[in-house]
């Protein structure tokens, strides 16, 4: 049973290998499985799947207690490395932001994503303000010596100001100064398409993660363009209730199944998405 | 706004209309409201998805007061009736699983599913134990007057002695024991064919659920026979994890995300899953 400070630095080298971080965004502790089983090397938390799937909207409006037993729960069935997303961190200030992280670790994850939308007023914070609380949360350590990995998010593309090319620069100025502040990997929120992606990379000279959406283009393209960190986002949350719709659609305007039962998984293998890999052998047994 | 009565009695007359009830189970919010945007008329716990998603088998090894809470959690953001799966009651007397049940109503259910398979050993309880349960539960009231929509199952024809043809006598036997003990809808768990079906329909007088598993006619052929209610069961889970799986496979073998981004929901979709159908339509203007 690998350590929770062995995960965090094979987590953190995984951002440095040959290919790029292929990272699955779970909601709980089944979805969070089944990308365990499939092989991915390790899971995120979406904080929209997870916070949505408690009955809260994304945001900071699920209590920060109920975050931290989400993802506990969820790490307390994984084998491979969880990072949690902790939103702008549930803090009025640094020191509030590193209460949660700290927990979060706490929790069996082994990195974060933080970003810098204030969720209070609905705009950035100012960039100094974000610099001070990724300073406070980079200190923190999973294990003697193993640093957290930190994933700083920006959500100037959506929210900074200007016209687009504008808010691509201060995205890059954003990310640069969060590699600076110790941020392990960098993470534009909202970039998609392949001369933009190609701008960040450029201008920086960390890892950089890019969400999976609609027109972000394939793993090998991503791989060539320099992008070494891939996550779903809430994108799998999203697949599922489209799923759901048409399988509600079918049934009541056909009075068919076959969204529910083609291609399904059986009672034996869901019951082993609930536990961890270790017990689920024994159930199979 | 409907009261917890009302929405009773509106649950228990579904039983007892021309076409059949069909009644999607869900296991988390967004789930149940996606159930309910889609237009079905109420929403049934699945206890193995509703289980597996906290991160238990199914069974009773969750806490009750887990269970409790799931169900509280579901029943505050849902408008229409919601029926809870409390498995065997989690009680080892009567009494006990009577505390079970007068808690998921105060949790805003309308109606359970009772088994009677003892999970702590495996076999089906006695059918005189299960009838006391099953009495003992049968008092117990949603509102002054309103009694809870009882759904009692068997668990005999997978779990009773003999051959195919004893266990479904064995099931018609329990299943007009559970009628004369008051159950408002009985449940053969597996029935799937139709001869089987429809020997079971002819022996009761009473709404008889069966359960969507692959080989289960479509509504219109279960109509025909006198089915009166088609509950999901975890299929809606099994179906949602066959995607990940598919979804993974794909990102895994050629690097692209049709599974995960073509015919999913938006983000603002996602988020008005998390609320109650009059709130999420403040969260649309």
């Amino acid at each position: 049973m690998e350590s929770q400070g062995e995960k965090t630095k094979r987590f953190r080298a995984l951002h440095h290998a040959v290919h790029p971080l292929v990272l699955p965004n779970a909601w709980d502790v089944p979805s969070a499985r089944a990308f365990e089983d499939a092989g991915f090397p390790a899971v995120a938390t979406s904080s929209a799947g997870l916070m949505v799937s408690r009955g809260y909207p994304d945001g900071e409006e699920m209590p920060r207690r109920e975050l931290v037993d989400a993802v506990a729960r969820i790490a307390s069935r994984l084998s491979i490395p969880l990072s949690a997303d902790v939103v702008a961190g549930y803090g009025r200030d640094a020191r509030e932001v590193v209460t949660t992280v700290r927990q979060i670790i706490r929790s069996g994850a082994v990195g974060i994503n933080l970003e810098d939308f204030d969720h209070a007023n609905g705009k950035l914070f100012p960039l100094e303000t974000q610099l001070e609380r990724l300073r406070a949360v980079r200190g923190l350590e999973v294990a003697p010596g193993v640093p957290l990995v930190l994933n700083a998010r920006t959500d100037a593309l959506r929210h900074g100001s200007g016209d687009e090319s504008t808010r691509l620069e201060e995205t890059i100025e954003r990310l640069r100064a969060f590699r600076d502040a110790g941020a392990d990997c960098v993470y534009p929120m909202g970039l998609t398409d392949a001369p933009a992606i190609t701008k960040v990379v450029r201008a920086l000279d960390c890892p950089v993660n890019v969400m999976v959406r609609r027109g972000l283009p394939p793993v090998p393209e991503l791989e060539r363009l320099g992008v070494k960190r891939i996550s779903f986002g809430p994108s799998a949350s999203y697949a599922t209730f489209g799923l759901l719709q048409r399988a509600s659609e079918e049934i009541r305007t056909h009075g068919t199944f076959h969204n529910l039962v083609d291609g399904a998984i059986s009672f034996d293998e869901l019951n082993r998405l609930a536990t961890a890999r270790a017990r689920a052998s024994d159930l199979r047994r």
